[in-house]
Order: structure tokens, then C-alpha cells, then sequence
């Protein structure tokens, strides 16, 4: 018999316990679930951080995981919590935005209110990670009905999610999106919306810098030499190979960069 | 069946393979145990910081889990081992006070001596997590018989923890005990030892601040303001709306906290 | 039925979701495989720190495990992956020395060339983690035939790791080559290498300090005292009580430490 596979993704941090005793509620309900951590170093109440995270990662676990995504500046509050089915996968999260771009044409989205799956009548004002969405995640994965856990709902929160524009001059301009770890700049230019013209670009300008086409790999420039690339979940990247783009160029989240296209 | 959970909790942080070589010990006695991370970034030999975590968590986990401490600023010393069983959980940890107020007066608590469920003969010094604490979780965790760990023992350290005494004027004054990653200031003050009269608070001081009684939620005040509100330990917290309460007031551990009644 | 362990260890830090990424597709080749991080904050693209942290805690895992170690700076260029099966356990690695030391006299190399085990036909070019480690990793947990990863190789890159040298006047010079997150020295003086003359040790030289020889535990000194001692992996170290050493002596990796013995 498959496991099931519950995923979490907060901005609790490691430093507290918070996250263990989610797991904890959940393996007291659902002893055989497989829990993976999607992250839980997102900025404090970072939604649009979450938002990434979690429309990068979830395509690639199996049909069936439950991903759990709690980024709640909203807890205690009256904001509700959706739990939502698409594309063979399900999603809980508070309703602030965090699975925009994630939920599929499909979603069938239901509003959390079954208070038999919480974790006690008293839950608390500050703490639904562990008292509403780790319990509702273990029964659900422990095969009980989707439609069980509330109402459905039509009108989620959505994001405004920065777009690329194209310009009178024939050039788009879009963003730094995200910085990994590494230090390498990830845009909001993806290549399943960029099409062929991908092949077509002549140079990329960013903080007053111009940078030449995607490489096909790290390896094809020199240590400490910048580049651009196509990124491993299909985003133009701006990257330093064996350094940091975010230091080298000083840029973050929101710095503007520019495609430009052979005429 | 009902696969065995072990939580560990250290200050090996995650940056060196310890306490990956923790689980591996365990799963090549246990391959069936559920590890748990309850945290592994306590301060270095922060026995407070260890009960702290390890008070807070335990709960959430089903009866017959095993929490490991290993925060262990004796190891290699005469310091004890031990290993308790109350209230349906196991806990293994040094002789050290980390677990003071964890235990109830159910405990059954014996001294980690028996050899044969250690890795090796020859035990190193410095790396009881390793050789003693996750070998001897994982025979408990294969059901092995508790009293065979060792003789019983009766006079356990015990931290002298910090608790809130009341004044004259009938004010309580306390402390903070913690800040979590969010900035929030956790302070001594229960729910359960203050009762009604937790209804009944008219002010809270902190380093010359006045605030008010606790709120319902982060959202009864603004982004950025401050607010006092009963955490989902059921403490008294400090906080600020989407930010940290620690920086707002420049506080930490030890900063006393009054509060103040309707007379 | 015993189920199949697998160890990540990777410089992809855990603010992105790459790790939980290589989890998932792990999972979905392999439901049953239990995932043991060794640890994700080996410095970017630092092999040595991969491959110390590596050397130190394959052993500790039992027969049959397999161990993915992804620090991996010439992903996208033509350098090779290799699997490796030595002592009765299996590597996965880019072939850039970081399995040096780990293999033994027995193993069996091979490079990694089976696309069937890929992900998918087109892997991306920046993660092979996911589009290749992963997945080949979790078709070897589900039994599959180790021959069939591809060819055997015989010239696997090796690492010149740093060795301990003897001078004329008898004494041996090594380095420190770690500073665990305590901030304890390790150096390369191994006790498998030092043999009986572990015992004849009279001073130990590191910037213009002399320390004494090996104490049988860090409870020997009192608090703050520097020290040294046989740590856990069998390796002399230099230590603080209660203390960090690379604080307290400024030193850090490829700092000089010698060994004087009784004549």
C-alpha cells in the first residue's frame, strides 16, 4: 500500500518546535503518512516567497500529496482556510493568495470549517498550523472525503503577481522574482510563455548592465564570470558561476530586467 | 501496525552530519521508527532553552513516543542518563534538568546503564547522542522491556525555573522565558496558574512600557502595533503585529514582565 | 520487510525547496524509501566540506543504504556522475573527489548513463539533483540492478586531502581541516594513523599557543579552558569548554597544528 505524502511549507523556522508538533498532530492521526518539508525558513508572513516556493516545488511529488502551505499573517482573524483539489493533487492553505498560479482550471476549492477534523474545540487564535491544518491534512490523508472538510468557495484571494510587459521598442521588461540560495536571480520570464522567441534574444540589461544570451550551462563561462540561463524550473536566471548574482550586481527581489529580441 | 515515533531535540544544529548519524544509528536498530525533529538550533549546552522547546512539544505527539534531548554540556562526564516514562511517553535525556516540568508525578525514572543496547563497547566521550541516546531510543522503539535500561533512581536534577511571584500591591511579576523566531516574546506567565484572574488583567509592564490586557488575536490591532495575547501554549505573550516584538522593545530572556488587576 | 534508506547531502541550503523537490521525486520512484538528510549547509559548491561531512557519517548507517551527495559545481558541463558500491553500501556523487576516502578497496564503479532512470528525456541543465540523483537513487531503493546504472569506470577524480607530515626533529605536522558548529577544531591527526603514539603526546602547537595532550573528556577542564581531545570520528581535536575554539584562538580551516612527542 502507498504511503501518503503530506507536505509542509511555513515561516515558522527551525529554531522553535513549532513544526515538529505539527508533525506530531499529524502522525497521532495518520501514522504512515510520509512527511516532507518544502521549507520552513520563508520570510515571516512572506506570501509572495511561499507563493514561489510553492508553484516551483509541488509539481514534482506524486499524485495524491497533500501540500500544506502555512504563510498566515492573517491567523485569528476571520480570513478563511481553503483546501483544494487540482490536477490529482490537494492543497491547504490560509486564503491570502499563496496558491495563485498553483491551482489549475480544475481546482474544486472548499472553505475549511469541518471542526470534527480540528484538533480540539478550543483551538487557538495563533496556532492553526498545528490545531486546523496539520489534523485537517491527516485525515484527509488517511483517505477520508475531500468534500467532507467544508463548503466549496469560488472566490479565493489572488495574487497580483508581477508580469512581463512588452515594450513599444519590441523589448520586454520584467523582474527579479526571487534569490536562491545561491545567490542566483531568479525572473519572472518563463520560457513556456517567452516560446521560441527564447532563441531570439540578443542581451539582457539589468541595474545598467547588459548581459549576453542564456548559456546552455553554469560550466560555459568562467569562475566568477556572470551569465544568464535557463533555470531548472524554466525561469531566465542571472547567475555568477561559482559566486553570488545577488552580490555581484547588488540586486533583489523587484529589480527590473530587460529582454531585448533580434528585429 | 503502529510504527514507533522518536523525537530528537539537540544543539547539534544542522550544518555538521551529527545528528544524520543519529538516525542512522536508529534506523539500523529500528528501521521502522518515525524521527521527529523537534529542533536542533537550542543554543550551545542552553539547557533552558532545551526544557523550553521540550515543555511545549511533547504533548502534541501520540502516547508511546520517545523524545530524545541531547543538550549535554556533561557528556563524557560522571554525569547520569536518563530515561522516564510518564504520562504514556518515554523520555531520554542527560541528568541535567532539561527534563524539569516535563515529568509528572506518574514518572518512573531509571538510569541508562545497561550496556548491551549501547553502539559499542567503547563509548566515545564526547558523542552520547550517537552512541548511547539513539541506540537505546531505538530498542525502546522495538518494544524492548523499559525496566531493562536500567535501576531505578529517585533524585533527578531539576532546574530552578524562573516563576512569577506576586507583590504587595497585588500585581504579578514575571519574565520573558523565551523569544520565538517571530520576535514574540514568551513570557512565565500561564493560563493555567493564573485561572480567572487572567480576565481581570488591566496592564501589562515591560521596560517601562505600558500594555494592554491580552487580545483576541494578532489581528485585533494594527500591522506594527503592539499587543499582549495568550499564545498557543496557553503563556502570556508580547508581540507585534507582523513584526518582532524582541526588536520593538530591544527585549529578551529575563526581562521582568507585571501585570497589573482590576482591583 | 526492511525498507531502503537514503542519505542527501547537498550545498542547496533549505530556504529554497530544491531538497524537498529531490524528496519528492524520491518518493514517487520509491514510496517505502526512508530519507535521512546528512545535511544541506555544506558551503556552495564546496567539495572538501562535502566530502569531510560525508567520510565521517557513512558508517553509521546500516548495510544496504544509499548515500547521495550532490555539491556539485560542474553541473551542466561534461563531468561525470558516478555510482559506487564499496562495503556494502551504494554512492551517488558528481565525480569531482568528493567520494575520496569514502570508497574502499572493494568498490565498484560505475557511471551513472542509464537515462531510462532519469526523470524525463530533456533534463534541465542546473539540477541534476532532481533530473538525475534522485530518481536513479530511488530506482536502486527499489532493488533494481546496480549493473544497470552503467559502465564501470576505473578513474574516479580524486581529492589531495591534506595529510599530516613528519619533520626531522620527530614531530608531525597536520591541520585543522573542519570547524564543527561548536566551533571545535578538527584536524587531520587521525588516531588510526597516530597508533600507540597517541599516548606518548606531549604538546600540541597551533598559532604560537601550546595546548596539552589529549583529555579524556571536555569535563576535564573547567568552563572556558581550551583543551584537546579524541573527538567521536576518532580525530584529534582542539576545544573550548563551553566554548567556541575558532573563536577563541581565531583559527579556522588550513591552520597549522603540531604534534610533539615524548623522545
Amino acid at each position: 500500500m502507498v504511503a501518503p505524502i503530506i507536505t509542509l511549507l511555513t515561516d515558522f523556522g527551525l529554531a522553535d518546535p513549532y513544526v515538529g508538533v505539527m508533525k506530531g498532530v499529524i502522525l497521532g492521526i495518520a501514522n504512515d503518512a510520509r512527511i516532507v518539508d518544502l521549507g520552513h525558513d520563508v520570510g515571516a508572513q512572506n506570501i509572495r516567497e511561499g507563493n514561489f516556493a510553492l508553484r516551483g516545488a509541488w509539481t514534482y511529488f506524486p499524485a495524491g500529496t497533500i501540500h500544506v502551505a502555512v504563510v498566515d499573517p492573517g491567523v485569528g482573524s476571520q480570513r478563511r482556510i481553503l483546501a483544494a483539489r487540482s490536477q490529482g493533487h490537494i492543497f491547504l492553505a490560509p486564503d491570502n493568495g499563496i496558491l495563485t498560479g498553483v491551482l489549475g482550471d480544475d481546482a474544486e476549492i472548499r472553505c475549511v470549517t469541518n471542526s470534527d477534523w480540528f484538533r480540539c474545540r478550543q483551538i487557538s487564535r495563533t496556532f492553526h498550523g498545528r490545531d486546523i491544518f496539520a489534523p485537517v491534512a491527516a485525515h484527509l490523508a488517511r483517505g477520508e472525503a475531500f468534500d467532507a472538510v467544508g463548503e466549496r468557495v469560488t472566490d479565493p484571494v489572488r495574487l497580483d503577481l508581477p508580469r512581463p510587459s512588452r515594450r513599444p521598442d519590441g523589448s520586454f521588461v520584467g523582474s527579479v522574482v526571487h534569490v536562491d540560495s545561491f545567490g542566483n536571480l531568479i525572473t519572472n520570464f518563463a520560457v513556456a510563455e517567452l516560446g521560441d522567441a527564447v532563441n531570439s534574444i540578443t542581451a539582457i540589461d539589468m541595474l545598467g548592465c547588459t548581459l549576453p544570451p542564456p548559456s546552455e550551462s553554469y560550466a560555459a563561462v568562467g569562475l566568477g564570470q556572470t551569465l544568464t540561463i535557463i533555470d531548472s524550473f524554466d525561469f531566465l536566471e542571472i547567475a555568477v558561476r561559482g559566486g553570488s548574482a545577488a552580490k555581484h550586481f547588488n540586486a533583489g527581489v523587484g529589480d527590473e530586467v530587460r529582454i531585448r529580441f533580434a528585429r
